[in-house]
């Protein structure tokens, strides 16, 4: 049994600096203050970046991907240790780039430093490397005994160790000990393992809220290839007072626009109210059930192999990676 | 005792039609379909607006409110029904136009029309009436036997009945039957009652996400008085690759940027990682353990008394309604 530990930074390499918290640990030194030696199997690691995840850009997920990719023929499974603040957008990136992966690749990360005591490092290494050492193949995160789908994760605290959910979609599994209690297995689609880095990462995340003018919204439609609207419950964009409907209406033909939802839990269907009905009208594109993190990443995706709108809207509906219900 | 019921629309006042759900019923019919009679409490109506709110403007908030005040003196206590999309932002700008009311101001809604079987309308009416009748001053939204402060409410769930939480703040009581326990009497500022709608809507709430450019960054910043910056985790501007803490910088001398985690729970502190004090020291505004909503509406309303930077800071630090710890 081998097993690959990739180390990019977070908390779970930081240590305590005149400045704050700062990723600088190796993943050797993790391991060791960890107290993990292996049992018999045999740990190979390898330090690809070493930074607080708010400073990870879309590019970097691409040489994650790669040290992945190029390792998958090697070893049995594959921990990604990675800061807390966007690893749900790695998480979904990898799971986009990556398919068909034979292994498991499990990330996971730390909300107190692994230098601090009472830290939750160790618990978390071990259950991904646990769960790691078991064979589902698929991209994963492991957050307090728990398995999650790396499509399906969102990050829900930012103080509490219990800090990641998955959204709309069952644990995959829960980890006691050494032992894997699977809870539910994800359709995954099947095939060669391949790794198609495409992105185009020149899209925005904008908010609905009450009063949002038009002109602001053009302004940014102006500056991107691509829009994530995070509109209010099931979904629909406002008309009246301020006609924000009509500048994406507008844009909405030349770019994709796509609704997710402010309300953690349920997804967006634009097909419930006439709010909704008349946003599907103007060719915004709903997300579904997905997270607001495999919303915009599945968005860069899309626009990474095609910028015709028919195409985006399809990639977007379809099922790549377990990140949406489809029928939803 | 007498009791004021203010109808502005919602699901709660929606019927099906051929283009989906749309609010049309008055507050009467309401009434007289969720069966409640009054038993012998007078219960008096007002419809003031019958919208979907999620064509609620921030203009509106400024009628309801109005409706509101001028109706303090005559009544033992207010309920408005209200729809679920904007009613946590509608809570938080009548909280912060409203101070010190003497009455319970009760915000209430549903998930499901009352028109449909099963639906939650009828609860939910109930429950905000029997916490009205109590006399606990403030303003409140009651939702399943819940009820919660005004400023810290979200919409947490797209589809479920139990759809909104109190955020990084306990509930203040739950209803059975006639029987209000109370759980947390919230500190809220005491003095006159009195109603200032002086807000100024021009704001933005833009996420940041990996490879958020500068340049859409300054370009939104280019078009509104305020940003409301939704971070990551405990907050933090990146500064590899993209240099958005310079752009943020830049805005942030002349306008007020403000940072929110996307994060459900736990708020934002800038002061834990490198990542959050550089932050700090560009300017910007942490928005402590707020709601989103809390903290869009708060900006606004610093803005309409306000455009100096340092005043600005001054206010979305102190708890105006209960909505900020400022101990955080």
């Amino acid at each position: 049994m081998r097993i690959l530990i990739i180390g990019t930074g977070g908390t779970i390499a930081s240590a305590r600096t005149e400045k704050g918290y700062k990723a600088k640990l190796t993943i050797e030194e993790i391991l060791k203050l960890a107290g993990i030696e292996g049992n018999g199997v045999e740990i190979e690691t390898k330090n690809v970046l070493n930074l607080d995840s708010t400073l990870i850009q879309p590019e970097d997920w691409v040489t994650i991907g790669e040290a992945v990719f190029e390792s998958l023929g090697n070893y049995d499974g594959i921990v990604i240790t990675h800061g807390t603040d966007t690893l749900a957008y790695t998480s979904s990136a990898l799971s986009f780039m990556l398919k068909n992966v034979p292994i498991p690749v499990v990330l996971t990360g730390s909300m107190l430093p692994i230098t601090e005591p009472n830290s939750d490092a160790p618990r978390n290494l071990k259950t991904a490397l646990t769960f790691a050492m078991k064979g589902f193949p698929g991209i994963y995160v492991a957050f307090m005994d728990k398995i999650m789908l790396g499509t399906r994760v969102s990050k829900v605290h930012s103080l509490g160790l219990n800090a990641f959910q998955s959204i709309n979609y069952p644990d995959i599994a829960y980890v006691k000990g050494e032992e894997v209690v699977v809870r539910h297995r994800p359709e995954l689609p099947e095939g060669e393992p391949s790794f198609d880095p495409r992105i185009d990462p020149n899209v925005v995340h904008i908010r609905l809220t009450p009063g949002l003018s038009p002109g602001t919204f053009l302004a940014v439609a102006e500056t991107v290839d691509g829009i994530v609207l995070e509109g209010y419950g099931a979904g629909g964009i406002p008309y009246r007072g301020r006609n924000l409907l009509e500048a994406v209406s507008k844009v909405a033909r030349e770019k994709p626009v796509v609704m997710t939802t402010q309300a953690l839990y349920g997804g967006v269907d634009l097909t419930r109210y006439e709010v909704g009905r008349r946003a599907l009208e103007a060719g915004v594109i709903p997300a579904g059930d997905m997270t607001k993190e495999a919303t915009l990443v599945k968005l860069m995706y899309a626009l990474g192999h095609t910028k015709k709108l028919d195409e985006v809207r399809e990639i977007m509906g379809k099922n790549v990676a377990g990140e949406i219900n489809s029928n939803f």
